[in-house]
């Protein structure tokens, strides 16, 4: 299993700081949930565990998503991008969600052209 | 305008080297279509004109996606994550689709476990 895993990560393209992007989207129905950062190591829990492994960049350590809050996400279905530079996990979310502020995706806040918050661009 | 939408931009946290992952997602059904970069000239264009601009990193230059191939990608909406870090546009996908090898989204290569593919991790 091992080898099979490496071979596929020898494909990837990770950035100067050995990271790749990953994009959580929810199985159920499409909902971006989410983008973190992951390494060799974690792309390997990831595929060897079934839930999703992050790098985080801040305290420079691996984490299982919803490990500690119960927000767990299991992977359905996995893809790599045209470039192999970054990653997407179609996942099925459990617990509240996958944004730590409670909210389910962390892609609540809205801005641009129509937005009801203060980064609404006047088209006048 | 422009004041409005630099307020707005001023939130936004770029990395060391001035970008932001920006994810596109189709409008329609919500297939992630691909995720570039933007920088803050970048953001602002896509405000302003309602089309995705992003910056190249091997080319460093701008684009605007669709320009020379017709596909195009008008914002429907806009979400910037819980740490300010990454964006989201939900976009009306013109033409053949998001990526450059002619497949709709560039995240059409499955890996992992349940994955046709040389990716397969054996599970035994």
């Amino acid at each position: 299993m091992q080898s099979i895993s490496s071979n596929f990560i020898e494909k990837l393209r990770f950035n100067e700081n050995g990271l790749i992007p990953a994009i959580a989207q929810d199985w159920l129905d499409g909902t971006v949930l989410m983008m973190a950062w992951m390494n060799d190591e974690s792309v390997r829990r990831t595929l060897e565990t079934g839930r999703t492994w992050f790098w985080s960049r801040s305290r420079q350590e691996y984490w299982c998503k919803g490990e500690t809050s119960g927000d767990r996400q299991y992977v359905r279905e996995a893809y790599y991008d045209c470039d192999a530079d970054t990653l997407l996990f179609v996942v099925e979310q459990e617990g509240k969600g996958a944004c730590h502020t409670g909210e389910y995706s962390c892609f609540f806040r809205p801005f641009g052209p129509g937005a009801a918050s203060d980064a609404v661009v006047d088209a006048g």
